[in-house]
């Protein structure tokens, strides 16, 4: 029986930043998120990718120690998406999506990965969301993300989801779309009433937001010298917060507090290189320092 | 001896939000500051006004036992200011300034406010901060503030006053300009080699960030519900940070941290209303019980 279950995409991104630029490199909400909870946990991957699909990324995903029993290679090309950013780094500019053979792709979960304990579902269209949910007995968690297309286009499946989900995994842009309304708190209280237990917004460079019913936690991101390319943070991010929960089984507020700050930690490491090249060679005890110095930036005395 | 000395604008502002509208109310730098650091210490204002600032007014600041002795009212008129507030309330877009009396202010310091423990320096012309620092003895704590305009046009002056100041406290749009970066580490790398012992940025509703050269300090801002008017936030914050500081003499990095937080909180009460209408009615128990709450939003544990 698995820990985690993870089922997205797995991408070719070819990406400009104001620091430079890299063409056809690994990319893919699965892809980052796998490769950071792989950290913490054991990690099941479920995707798709095409006959152009490199031995090597393979080889890197498996020397996490992820499973790609559920990585289904078909006929066509890689999923491709193509963007830049300018100074304004919280936000991605996407000159070109090429769905490839994600457009067909349809998640079968495999057999033996049916009862995890964990799962996190990227954001894909909120029916094959439903339909994964409908695959697996109930994990002790769930969590998703979604993105403007299908909060737009697919409103009604994605509420469908929400109601069956634990956690809901979005950007603030993603949060004011859905809520409908510009401030975030009343967008937190709307959604809760209606689904999941605990709302998490990411805001890019401004931190982290997490909304539930008894507890407000804010965390900044951490302030960084270089940020050389921002995609796959938000992925990271999640990686980082389900690997760590996965891994402690601790549910508890301090328990999801903690996972914000591995989650924040992971992609502060992301976001220093291209593609996931800071995170091939990223050590545990380096993560572990992270969120020390995490500490030391975030403490301040109560009151006594 | 006085306490904290405060060198800034008093106005009359028109503010347009999503949420409402108040015309010529109550405002200006120095207005904002005051009050918020009255609530912990000794204020005294200079100041200028013009014959048509009403003794209602006056006697509002006089309630929270602000020094109005160097408040000069001369003939003219007030300075107003006029804004207005998308959904994006983070930024305010000015749509007429008259600057009236403030136009030929030359700050006077009365004899007796001529050692202040604390000084801070609103946005005026660089010229004038310098002309202030002049007339003091040097205070044991000197913060400042300062606009677009004069990092633009009087940039030379400007470093000639960070060069004197301990405390910069910025925006983060004017820290990158001041920068001429767009990364705020290194602005901040930047700007304390010059100048300044601290470098505090205030980012509205992302919170704020403290650099200096041992540590980074970073809080979110209070999520609110309901965010009426931001005018005033961040002299709100830097007066709450003075007049805490002001108070306890504590000018460690927890110290220090500490006055952020009730910065933080002041900023947070004010824009619950417009102009300084929500600081009319604030008891100091609810800025310590805001304090509290601040410690349970971003409290996390660290690992053992």
């Amino acid at each position: 029986m698995g820990s985690l279950l993870v089922v997205g995409s797995v991408a070719f991104d070819t990406v400009r930043t104001p620091f430079g630029e890299a063409t056809e490199v690994l990319g893919g909400s699965a892809t980052y998120f796998s490769t950071a909870a792989s950290f913490f946990t054991d990690v099941e991957l479920i995707a798709v990718v095409g006959e152009d699909f490199p031995e090597s990324h393979i080889d890197f995903l498996k020397s996490r120690g992820i499973d790609l029993t559920g990585l289904e290679r078909r006929g066509g090309k890689t999923f491709r998406w193509r963007g830049e950013y300018t100074y304004q780094l919280n936000e991605a500019h996407t000159l070109e999506t090429h769905l490839n053979v994600l457009e067909t792709f349809r998640p079968k979960i495999p057999e033996q990965y049916r009862s995890p304990k964990m799962l996190f579902l990227g954001n894909i269209d909120p029916e094959l969301q439903l339909d994964v949910l409908n695959q697996v007995e109930r994990p002790r968690l769930v969590a998703c993300d979604t993105m403007n297309f299908w909060i737009g286009g697919k409103r009604d499946a994605l509420w469908r989801v929400l109601e069956k989900v634990d956690v809901l995994v979005i950007n603030d842009g993603e949060a004011r779309d859905l809520g409908q309304d510009s401030n975030l708190v009343k967008v937190a209280k709307e959604t809760l009433a209606r689904g999941p237990k605990h709302l998490i917004i990411k805001r890019g460079e401004h931190g982290v937001l997490m909304f539930n019913q008894k507890h407000t936690f804010g965390a900044p991101a951490f302030p960084l010298e270089m940020v050389k390319d921002p995609t796959g943070a938000g992925d990271t991010f999640a990686g980082g917060f389900m690997g760590h929960l996965a891994s402690t089984g601790d549910l508890s507020e301090a328990g999801f507090r903690r996972a914000i700050i591995f989650g924040s930690v992971m992609a502060s490491f992301t976001v220093e290189a291209f593609s996931l090249d800071r995170l091939r060679c990223l050590e545990y005890k380096e993560i572990e320092a992270r969120f020390r110095e995490f500490k030391r930036l975030t403490h301040f005395e109560d009151l006594s």
